[in-house]
């Protein structure tokens, strides 16, 4: 899979009083560009009650750098790096935007498939394959 | 309906780069204290699942008047100013943990009461009675 | 002042259980979309540092009128509806992306002016004159 | 040192779509045990600002075993697992209040000392001392 990059601004509801984004938020930045991604290649919300499929994160490594500040534009840089049968890891980081060298936060996000039981699930055929696609 | 006083500390998830509580973060504590009240008189989750029972915010209004600092101890006083068929006006202030004489933020929050069409629907009798009762 | 339109989009950490944007969040939206159009027009963060000049929320009035869904393009309507000496006072208003005549909800939020000690300041005479101009 | 117990209810604030804990929220979680351990031991914000001694965290590792229902009463399990020169390295886990043999959701969570240019700076001997010490 290509890289996916989603542009995002820090907002005053994600800074704590140190000025700069609190260290959970990032995970939602993470969370935003992973459901875009899915918007925008078919396996988005609607695609996902149709199956009755459901992506809740499974585990998470996660590096604080350096950190983004108020009002900064920023972009979360997303691969999906491994799929296996029902679960995948994306591989995030962000950074400044436009900023190809710099990495303000890192993380390793394992997803789990599951069902409308949390019981897990095989990922469907099509997804695995249009995941392990480059375009 | 007495006061209902539901204590609180202000972490740093709450705060903003002023260091003070993020303006949207107090409906949060109103909230919080609204759950609380209903589970410790009956009428929480369990019976809301039962009776299929929604109370969404209909309205509000609300006034900043002193910020509430990190890690400062407040509570927040809850009062039902008025019951109609199908909706409850809620009367709720923050104030410092026992100090009875400052207002940090203040509010008047009116829920609907909906069925799981999110449609209107008149507050159970017992669920009247009970919030009218002094005790 | 010109309606700012802010595109966005709703998020799963932006809903609650109910599978709707929590009431809380909204109040976050009209932020953003403050944010944004200050950046814009240049009295943004930077500016806002250079002349100790901030813009905490004084009081607000809000109504949710349909609630926004998981993963819905929706924009926020702003206008400034009346500055004064120290505040000014904004119309907000979120509506499905492109639907004109839908209003999911809306608020009428006045902003104070302040200085570093939280203390009423006057607005700047060129913010006062550039947000009463029509462009 | 010995383990802190924290205990807390899951709000509707904290939940998503799912009706369960959002993945982000148990940071915040986990951060909330951390502060309140932090003002009980004397370390808390008062200390800190007088020492100007800060402590982002600088890495996690998260695994999500079970949800958090909405409200839910659980408890954080808190224990310093390691502490070096200039960071500190927390065992923190979730757990249904009273229910010892079950984790919900597990965290080890590095923890930086900076001082107020956010570069790091040792751990006063008395923090080492104290966080070593069984109580």
């Amino acid at each position: 899979m290509a890289e996916f990059i989603f542009p995002l601004r820090v907002y005053i509801e994600d800074t704590d009083m140190m000025g700069v984004v609190y260290h959970a938020n990032y995970f939602n930045y993470f969370a935003r560009a992973r459901s875009e991604w899915a918007e925008q290649t078919g396996f988005g919300i609607d695609w996902q009650n149709a199956q009755e499929i459901y992506f809740p994160v499974h585990s998470a490594k996660i590096e604080y750098l350096k950190p983004a500040l108020l009002h900064q534009c920023v972009e979360v840089v997303s691969q999906i790096k491994e799929t296996r049968r029902a679960s995948l890891v994306y591989d995030q980081y962000l950074r400044p935007a436009g900023l190809n060298d710099t990495i303000l936060c890192k993380a390793e996000i394992k997803i789990a498939c599951v069902g409308k039981d949390l019981r897990p699930r095989a990922l469907p055929d099509i997804f695995t394959r249009e995941t392990q696609r480059d375009y």
